[in-house]
């Protein structure tokens, strides 16, 4: 026995396709849209149609963007000597938010994952290859996630570009701010230990 | 300093409108959207749009539907002489879940709250007593939740129907199956004690 409608049915299904909505959140959302007056439901709807048809990767950094290139990289105001290299555009949103990065980007679209299959050739890496040897970049900064695979990746990029002169740097490991030495786990403390600075 | 792109910004604007989306939640769906196939995220969309184009209220029951009257009650095997009040179409579905209640509903969209201005006439009650006027209803079995409102909108319907000489019923409270008694509530408890059954 079916216990909705055809179309409800259909909207909870889709919804609970998404990441982390799982059946009874599907459900509470599905009842929610159906409850919406015409004009916002509409609008959610639009704004799904709207953004997958307008939103498109950018063909300099692989950022998420609705124009192309994107506002960082068509941003003349920003130093051209230095480009951080994120795993995804949720990256760039990140150090964007930090308000004192001011170079520009490259989003590989993923990590160096031997386990998973991922090789370099499936991230967005050699696009990089070549931004490096055309534009007059002196620092790039990898800022991929502190796991196995962001590690990785982190290293090969720079056997790979170290030897064209560039200063390849990584971001800071160590006690997130705010943060508790107790509660740190045994390698993070080390990288800490690792990274300590003068005072 | 805008972080996203416009269609990006209103899609996740959008989304975080949906109960208990939060902006990172709502961050996240809008990402893993923009990474779906264009099929998929047509779909989604599409199925917003249908649902709320097609799903309309039953004019019998109260109950969504996407056809009226509703698949319920034009269902000719179901028994007449019962009728379920419940607050919402969710309790419908939860009731149909048992597969052991074969009466009809009555779907109140909401529960009498003098406390939030909402009165007998704000709710779906008066095509209620119309409906027992025309039909040959024997019982009336009141589902409301267990909470003040419900219980307020319980009493308010039984002094209502009853002088009428049909059979007002409550759904019992008690402890949970699968509960500790140990971790109930006093009123609950309380109310278990008071509905105790021969054994």
């Amino acid at each position: 026995m079916k216990y909705y409608a055809k179309p409800l049915n259909k909207l909870i299904n889709e919804l609970s396709k998404l990441p982390g909505i799982g059946g009874k959140t599907a459900q509470r959302l599905a009842f929610h849209i159906l409850s919406m007056d015409d004009k916002s439901a509409a609008e959610l709807a639009g704004s799904i149609t709207d953004a997958k048809k307008s939103m498109t990767y950018c063909s300099v950094c692989g950022n998420l963007t609705d124009t192309d290139p994107c506002v960082i990289c068509s941003d003349e105001s920003r130093d051209r000597s230095i480009i951080c290299v994120v795993e995804s555009p949720k990256d760039v949103v990140a150090m964007e938010k930090i308000r004192e990065y001011r170079g520009y980007y490259h989003v590989l679209h993923g990590a160096i994952s031997p386990m998973d299959g991922v090789g370099p050739d499936d991230i967005n890496l050699k696009s990089l290859i070549v931004r490096l040897q055309n534009e007059e970049v002196k620092e790039l900064v990898i800022a991929t996630n502190p796991n196995i695979e962001g590690e990785a990746t982190a290293m090969y990029i720079a056997r790979l570009i170290k030897p064209s002169g560039i200063r390849v740097t990584r971001i800071a490991h160590g006690i997130p701010v705010g943060g508790d030495l107790e509660y740190a786990d045994e390698v993070t403390l080390l990288k800490a230990m690792e990274g300590r600075r003068e005072l």
